[in-house]
């Protein structure tokens, strides 16, 4: 039902709605359960071809695939001598030939999985895992799932997203797809962390973190690319933390029953204070969890109803 | 039915013959079908040891294995500090007492599977998956592979191979398989990237490529193997191309039915020019393809009948 | 049956008799079959979260999974640039949050498995495979499994521990558990290669080799760890050979039915001839393929009844 998934931008409400119901279903058939394995994608191949490292989200994809019953290859680019748009085509040339049913690609370079998906160099479905800083859909999705579980129906409630917007691919997805879901986003970042083109996304941008607390459901820290950032960006971790960071105080501003998300790895005592990560409405360790969920409604979605083989086709065995 | 496959050499006109119908079979099977599974292989593990690097090549194995339900264990063992000889036999009998059942072995020194083979260090089955300058049995079948689906029997058949020889195992392997099944071959590369001893291959050797096009039902070009070239052996890239390039010119004075080969991955614009790669004669994504179903008819002929169970011995689950 | 293995030392009698007893009954239902399979493990998830390198010993655990049917998940944090103490907290959190079954892990530091299992941050059962200089105790029992295969009940047996204790977690984990069955282990050491406290364990310690091995049923040579020598604990490879080393002139000192295990890799020529390690007294190649029934049975032990779902939460594929 789902052809490729490249863009948080792609999805239309009804397309959204339908994954995130997708993964409450992947979630009521396998949590809690010893076996927490569906025959659905029994003999269906995905391939994770990732040309960046990022254990993290391969084991999620992995996991996910594998949940299905899918099998699953591992197929690591990186170090590869071969120049990067060779490399892209050939790979992918090489991947669809030998039957790869789905393709998992996270890359460096934005647009990376959008020149695999609509250049007719493969027949494969493509998700796009994170390409450079433009897009990671499946996190939105995540987030969206999980935000949804604790808030109910998104419209109108107000998401508070915090922190390095510039070198990130995780709030454009977010404000993409929230709005798409009908919430208010609101990005708090400094000037030297936004992107040009911000005016132009569908949200606020404010610099003043108190002040957007107070009236947040939900408030998002992202994590700070330390190794991207250098002294033109800002002055010193420190003083980042004390601007933008959520630390006890800050968290005390926030309503009630608002609840926190990081996409992770968090740096503790950076953009996130070690107590509000460990705080019962912080909800990022459960967001790990219903990525799993996300990614196998997204793999399935794309894959349980397609091949090339009639009915009869199914394994025997 | 086959012990190990260790070399083209080795293999009879019969053997051959098995295998390429064997794999024929397996794409009858499952090509086209959205389940690509077998249960032919369940419960058996084949062990990829890697010495050298290799994605593509250890992909298609691990694909073809794991069609075939094979438990697939990949072991690197590029980086380990053991020297080679103790190295390649201790992990021998490692992986044996471990309990594989067919060790698909990739290492940079020629006759490291025979050595695996031959030594009664292990019984499980070996599979050469390229030893040094060696031999590539694999590659060579399914080379055979496609050129019998496009040519049909390849007695008396015409086959031109172009390149580098010397730093090659491609080109080894070929003309042995190649001569086995009747087909006729010539070699064209510049004297320098001619091994020792070429002169008691079973081909013809020529250093005019346009001289021998004209005859040609097909033309393998090798890979350049930049990193293995100096200037000893060759001018330039450039003037390799110009010599030994099959460019537009070339391939317009091949016969209308010949096909064009190359084993991947490609030096577009070096040994081969992007519009004869992607030209509609040039079968080298088919060969991807068809390199899955070779592997597995080989993993299948080795594996589906060995163990030392009785036949009361399958698993009960 | 068991939550977590983490120590040699917290094994009583029965637990350990209960791993052996069940390995071999692995051994029993698995050895000489084609099929090696068992349906036991089915929708449960193993992740090998490795933060130091060890090929054999992950391999051993990934085979062991994989024969139980269950979905492996490799996941290496080696050069992941997170500090250690965050990182391991953090990606334990995740691979809780994914839905992790069983947890092996391997680290540099001693009390890593410790600090995992104890800490509450996960719901996983935990297997230590080796942390610093501390333990390895799916060695310890691969070995006393060995063992007891060749000699019988261990009470009262004579086993003599030779080598580099010091930097070795073999030794510790192997005297622990010799301990528990009742056998009488005595450890040959140069003095610089034994650790502090080594007084209080349940074992004999003595600098000379030659007086230890006419009174053995086993003795089990430690692999010299070169890299963590230096000449300050040592004077010389060759002088280690002559004092500790076993070769045919000790061998032959042995009583005819004593057993000589290694825990590999070996330094022929350095701990051990090459001879010797090639007798058919030695058991060193058995000791690789009982590893594999031991991880079984310790990861049967594990999981098989774990899992929060009712009765019913069984996969209806």
């Amino acid at each position: 039902m789902i052809r490729h998934l490249l863009s948080a931008a792609d999805l239309s409400h009804e397309e959204a709605t339908l994954i995130l119901d997708t993964a409450d279903e992947m979630a009521r058939l396998t949590e809690g359960r010893a076996v927490k394995k569906l025959p659905t994608l029994r003999g269906r191949t995905v391939v994770n071809l990732f040309f960046e490292d990022s254990t993290r989200t391969r084991t999620s994809f992995e996991l996910a695939a594998k949940r299905l019953s899918a099998d699953v290859i591992n197929f690591s680019a990186k170090g590869s001598s071969v120049s990067k748009g060779e490399s892209l085509k050939d790979t992918a040339l090489t991947l669809a030939a030998m039957g790869a049913d789905g393709v998992v690609v996270r890359h460096s370079a934005s647009g990376a999985a959008y020149r695999l998906a609509t250049s007719g160099w493969i027949s494969a479905n493509v998700l796009n895992a994170g390409d450079g800083t433009h897009e990671h859909p499946t996190q939105a999705l995540l987030d969206a799932f999980t935000l949804r579980r604790h808030l109910g129906d998104l419209r109108d409630r107000d998401v508070v997203i915090v922190g390095d917007v510039l070198h990130g691919r995780v709030a454009r997805s977010n404000v993409l797809l929230l709005a798409t879901l009908g919430a208010r986003v609101t990005l708090v970042a400094p000037p030297t962390l936004l992107p040009l083109g911000v005016e132009n996304w569908p949200c606020e941008v404010t610099y003043d973190l108190d002040a957007a607390l107070p009236g947040a459901d939900a408030v998002m820290m992202l994590r700070v690319q330390r190794e991207r950032m250098n002294a033109a960006f800002f002055p010193s971790a420190r003083e980042y933390s004390r601007r933008y960071g959520l630390d006890a105080r800050r968290f005390s501003s926030l309503p009630e029953d608002a609840i926190v998300l990081h996409p992770g790895p968090m740096n503790r005592g950076m953009e996130i204070s070690a107590d509000v990560a460990d705080n019962e409405r912080s909800v990022i360790v459960e967001q790990v969890t219903n990525g799993v969920y996300v990614r196998m409604a997204v793999l399935y979605l794309m894959l349980a109803g397609s091949g090339t083989g009639s009915a009869g086709g199914e394994d025997a065995a």
